[in-house]
């Protein structure tokens, strides 16, 4: 049984099925930044009390200011980005929702479990005629995952127009543009668009539970008002208020991001596999053997991210530690193609 | 300006308007328990991962085991108990809701919030006709915040199946059963029931938001994939795996909230105000002068929980240290109603 799971992150279920392969593992199968933002953990008095207003309004404050938004009110701020992915069906209402694939697997699964049509398209246009559908849901992943395709931020911002003047809403997922320049979110607060920003990924702390909607200052607070008074934790509080006022450790992040992608690019260039598309956080593999290399290095207790729908892709996260790196390496310079 | 939140715990707010009064502020805004379940915080390490779906099942199995619940797939669990009550009408869908009052306003502001037709009604047979509309929810609190009552679950479990046999629900909140033997959590799988449990209240640790749904395995498992994948973070699953396996310690801490809810009533008893109801959580005065108790005590530090829309009314949480109860008896002793 090879499982491969729908999502990154099961490495343990995944591992279950190749028992002889070496421990630790490495977890390659998400797009998470190996540096771990270093943020003061809240001590065990503050987890005995409920997070209190004053504390989310600070966070909001922190979080318009990272992501270059001028009106906090703009901000809602959730246990995640996927929770809040699941909550837009509900905020906004039955409508025909298009999506530019193929992307993240959590935006069609939130709509199509409400009940909503999905139209998947894969050219601009069809988008841009998506857009004058009255009333219709658009999203864009910008960057992509898994593909790290950029949208020209101008054709976002024009979409973004058209959407409105349709009365539509065009949802622009950016969870993987903190180390990117390509986030439309300074465009708040505009009537026909939301942008999602994750926390997790770029901060290397996915286990906090963190993520933000930014849209027009009504609709954010209806989706506030829908998650009550308490929806982010105290210890996502803590790190979230550090983090994002910490521009500095985000510059520096960046350039080790990107020297990390770049090494990882190479060493699948080197073995003559690929490079399909890449983000500043994980780079796409395509080789029609993909399934086999998956399991040889599966083999050796590195786990990708396989598409069992795309069965020619791979997608490989950043490693952490030196020894990480040599076994990713060693792998794949082992590896032979049948 | 005296603010009084619609919620507990929001201390910072309302004591910026008694910039007088004496630090720090005791909390007895919110029915938490003062003994805080001491658990092993998880390493620094252990957010830097996405948490897996290994962790939530266990935290399942070890919730059901707790609640009484034989089948772990009846278990959804979320980021608090507020998040699963916003998400109920979104399960549910349109529905004619019923709910015993009055009570925690969380559950109207959420169905209203999703646009269902309301009806607070304050009788028992009021409700047993509300079982019998069709396709309605029903919900009770209980035990009751903020006054305590109980319902008999003999009488709960046939408004259960009659729910049932009109295809309604009935929805139990049990943030307050704990330290109770009142859940009818053990009657599930049930067709007509979901039962809502919260963590923190009971293990005084509500900033870490853990919270659970229970209901019959497809209703639970149409609650966990609209949630996704990663709904509760790494910090809740090592707290609440750790305290809800851990009988001994609430057996224990069930004797000391029990003698701490006694003793606060005695409190009020002594100085002539009267107890209205209570939980093992907290207390429920009554007084024509609440509304100016609720300020002499906040100039004293010491913040209750008032209800403008209920002005009789003033609910006080159990405090922590000797200090804490001493500067409550002191100041209810000095009250002098005008």
């Amino acid at each position: 049984m090879d499982p491969m799971p729908a999502h990154g992150g099961q490495v343990r279920a995944v591992m279950r099925a190749f028992p002889d392969a070496p421990a630790p593992f490495v977890d390659l199968s998400t797009g998470i930044s190996p540096y771990a933002y270093p943020f003061a953990m809240p001590d065990g008095a503050a987890l005995t009390r409920l997070p209190e207003r004053d504390d989310e309004d600070r966070l909001r404050r922190v979080a318009a200011e990272a992501y270059g938004v001028a009106d906090p009110d703009c901000v809602a701020a959730g246990p995640g980005t996927q929770m809040l992915i699941a909550l837009l069906p509900f905020l906004l209402g039955p409508r025909a929702v298009t999506i530019l694939g193929p992307t993240y697997g959590g935006h069609a699964d939130a709509w199509r479990g409400a009940g909503a049509r999905i139209h998947e398209v894969t050219g601009m246009q069809d988008l841009e005629d998506a857009a004058a559908v009255p009333g219709g849901v658009c999203v864009v992943c910008n960057p992509n995952n898994p593909d790290g395709r950029v949208c020209d931020a101008a054709w976002l911002a024009a979409l973004a127009d058209r959407c409105a003047s349709y009365s539509g809403i065009l949802i622009v997922d950016e969870a993987f543009a903190d180390f990117e320049s390509c986030s439309i979110a300074p465009l708040l607060p505009h009537p026909g668009l939301i942008v999602l920003r994750s926390f997790g990924k770029s901060y290397g702390l996915p286990g906090v539970r963190l993520g933000f909607a930014l849209a027009a200052p009504a609709l954010a607070g209806r989706l506030r008002d829908i998650m009550g008074a308490w929806a982010v934790g105290t210890l996502a509080l803590a790190a979230g208020c550090q983090a994002l006022a910490d521009r500095p450790w985000r510059d520096a992040t960046r350039g080790r991001v990107r020297a990390d992608a770049a090494r990882l690019a190479r060493c699948l260039a080197r073995e003559d596999i690929e490079v399909a598309g890449q983000s500043i956080l994980f780079v796409l593999a395509r080789a029609a053997q993909a399934p086999s290399l998956w399991r040889f290095l599966c083999q050796r207790g590195l786990v990708a991210r396989a598409f069992p729908e795309r069965p020619s892709w791979l997608r490989l996260g950043l490693p952490r530690r030196p020894d990480e790196w040599t076994r990713l390496e060693q792998a794949l310079s082992a590896w032979r193609p049948a």
